[in-house]
């Protein structure tokens, strides 16, 4: 962990550069594996199981034995921690539903705003080593409030051909009616297009490698909407000398043992304290099946001491996914910091809460789209229609503003759709 | 116009198939503008407004003697207008700003979720012909009511270096108290990048040709957000015999006008009207400045019959930008609808008035975004930020289900960032 004390902004800026989003150029890999799928359906995702999963299926789709099987597998603590989990998330949510909007912007203009769901939504969970069965729950279950009519989910099978039993239960409390066994850019090209069992979805969301990635930006050319771009998870926690270093180091581990490219910053005005807090990393190192991943992005991190007057400007230029402020500061920064995925306030609060259980959703903004995207809730899976009415009352009333606009516009053909509809109200 | 009368599944996927996007790969022209204006700033930006406008500008910003100037020039009539328009699109976004959200998850787990303003936004507006002063309110207005701190207009001078009136004058009513004289591929990499002058921006927003569409794709991969991604305007009107033609011809041609690709389809269970509808069309575009644009957009346009029972799906697969729902089935079909960027009811409700002052915003999802995207609200100038904090009590009482689950996905430092915290509890 690079330590730098009072850095200069042109110094902060090199430290707090996120690498090169360096997703590789798959055109061709991605063009192939969109145009076999477009061509041989359900047999081309087969096939590209086959070769990229190194297993053969029957069934692409989960079977209901399949579910039951996965909840008679699972621990009773942890269907428990999943289901106290999902509740939260639910309780966050819901007030997240929106009420139609009706406006009488003039007499006889009434103007409408409406939430629909989307239609059919297509989820991705990863597989590798560790089942993410919270990002089952982060995606499916707003999905569910939002009451999107299709929601199906892609993960991709062990080469036994089974799905982790976490992943279907959590699928199940979430309300994930439909599970396929497909990984990959495969499981994103069947989504955005369609085949024989799997539904044409309108809109892709969850995490992966960096083909997945790729397969979601060419699926966008497709005119399939996405989630968000993609990048990897960050963390800035600003603390301090009152708060704890064992606390401090655990959250920069706990985001650091997400992957080798994960960022974490630590920010504070005590040198002593980036001291301490070096330790304890040491420390708490030792006993972690993951530090040698975390050792990696440690690497690339830093610790900024400077005066709490700059952390505000700081943390807003970062824009991180996700901030944690702990300590007396904390009741003077958190309404300047205005940039920032997710804000984990005071000492209790470590940011493994809001990964899986606080409520609040996991799905962040990464590599500064903090600046100008939020998490993801229930309006990522909606979109909002307007409607408007107008009647003979708001058909005299404004009509003649829109002609003359209209017309302002040179935009002849406009302003006569009002005046033909006008010319009916004259005898 | 063709005329299809009951066509089949297939043909109708033919027929209301949207042209291909062929957004031109200009990507070495786009990474040389980007690249100059990195290095040179203004002075790049200058070169560029020489080369492609033909002026050469002394100052970029307009000054406030020009905006004197500009509001002095307009009649009376058309400030009256624009004065009118933006108050019914204010009285109908303000409603959109959202309160902050609190949930008390369980006992001691407070999360929030709150809307804060982006922080600087570029708006472009595109010169031409016609002054889209129109469009200047409908993105203006959502970013002064989001309240956005920094609000950047861009429009390209005209040859003379000026900035049509209207123009200034709406930027006037909008709040936007900055506006530059540049235009196209230039003016998004300006607010991109940022320059001695022009701000750099977090989000784009605004209509162009191709090359600022490039552009704005071009500005995206580095990192800088877009409104939503443009296509050629289009409208769907859907009639029974009872509605007057002249009306139907009159939306049908105000869509045609925009541009030679502009779409436009008609859906009718009536051959007969059909016809009329032809026949007015023939007579109002006599009488009309741009028909020659619209001739061109109508021969790509189609008039569908087709039984009522099938309206929903073709409007819901089509997913237009603007439907108009007119006649005796509006009350049937209105709940039907789920993919519409705009929906216009009843015989008056032209859609002119949802392009210039219903209050509504102009600025939707074309190309069949409108299955997840929402148009242009208060919403698009904000993001939300979510907060959460877990005191003593939240913390034994959610501590061990975070534990649980993160063990579960092999993360033992987040179960660890909960565990030293939860052990300073047990004495």
């Amino acid at each position: 962990m690079d330590i730098l004390i009072q850095p200069d902004d042109k110094l902060l800026k090199t430290v707090l550069q996120r690498p090169e989003a360096a997703t590789p150029d798959m055109d061709v890999l991605l063009t192939s594996i969109f145009d076999e799928i477009t061509k041989s359906g359900d047999k081309a995702v087969r096939r590209y199981t086959t070769t990229f999963d190194k297993v053969s299926l029957k069934e692409l789709k989960v079977t209901s034995e399949e579910f039951d099987a996965a909840e008679k597998a699972l621990p009773e603590s942890l269907k428990t921690a999943i289901r106290a989990a999902a509740a939260n998330i639910e309780r966050f949510h819901t007030p997240q539903l929106s009420e139609e909007q009706v406006t009488e912007t003039i007499p006889g203009v009434i103007c409408r705003r409406r939430s629909v769901p989307i239609n059919a939504v297509g989820l991705y969970v990863p597989g590798g080593t560790a089942p993410l069965f919270s990002t089952v729950l982060m995606l499916g279950i707003p999905a569910k409030i939002a009451n999107c009519p299709v929601r199906i989910l892609c993960t991709p099978p062990a080469s036994d051909g089974s799905i982790h039993p976490a992943i279907l239960f959590a699928a199940q409390v979430a309300g994930i009616p439909t599970v396929f066994k497909i990984g990959g850019a495969q499981a994103i090209a069947a989504m955005a297009i369609g085949t024989e069992t799997i539904p044409k979805v309108d809109k892709l969301f969850g995490p992966g490698n960096s083909y997945v990635t790729a397969a979601k930006q060419f699926a966008q050319r497709l005119g399939v909407a996405i989630d968000m771009p993609a990048g990897p998870s960050e963390v800035l926690v600003a603390a301090d000398d009152s708060v704890s270093e064992t606390f401090i180091a655990a959250d920069l581990l706990a985001q650091a043992e997400h992957g080798t490219d994960s960022q974490v910053i630590f920010l504070t005005d005590s040198e002593k304290l980036v001291k301490k807090v070096q330790q304890a990393i040491s420390d708490q190192l030792t006993v972690l099946p993951r530090a040698a991943i975390a050792r990696k992005a440690l690497k690339k991190s830093a610790a900024l001491v400077l005066p709490v007057e700059r952390w505000a400007a700081v943390i807003n230029d970062y824009a991180p996914e996700h901030v944690i402020l702990m300590g007396k500061y904390e009741e003077e920064l958190i309404d300047l910091i205005v940039n920032a995925g997710s804000v984990f306030l005071g000492e209790y609060t470590a940011e493994s809460f809001g990964d899986y259980a606080s409520g609040t959703n996991h799905t962040l903004p990464t590599a500064g789209f903090a600046r100008a995207y939020s998490g993801v809730s229930v309006d990522t899976f909606v979109k909002k229609i307007t409607y408007q009415r107008v009647s003979a009352e708001g058909l005299k009333n404004l009509g003649p503003t829109v002609i003359t606009m209209a017309e302002a516009e040179s935009l002849k053909a406009h302003a006569n759709a009002i005046s033909v509809r006008l010319d009916t109200l004259k005898n």
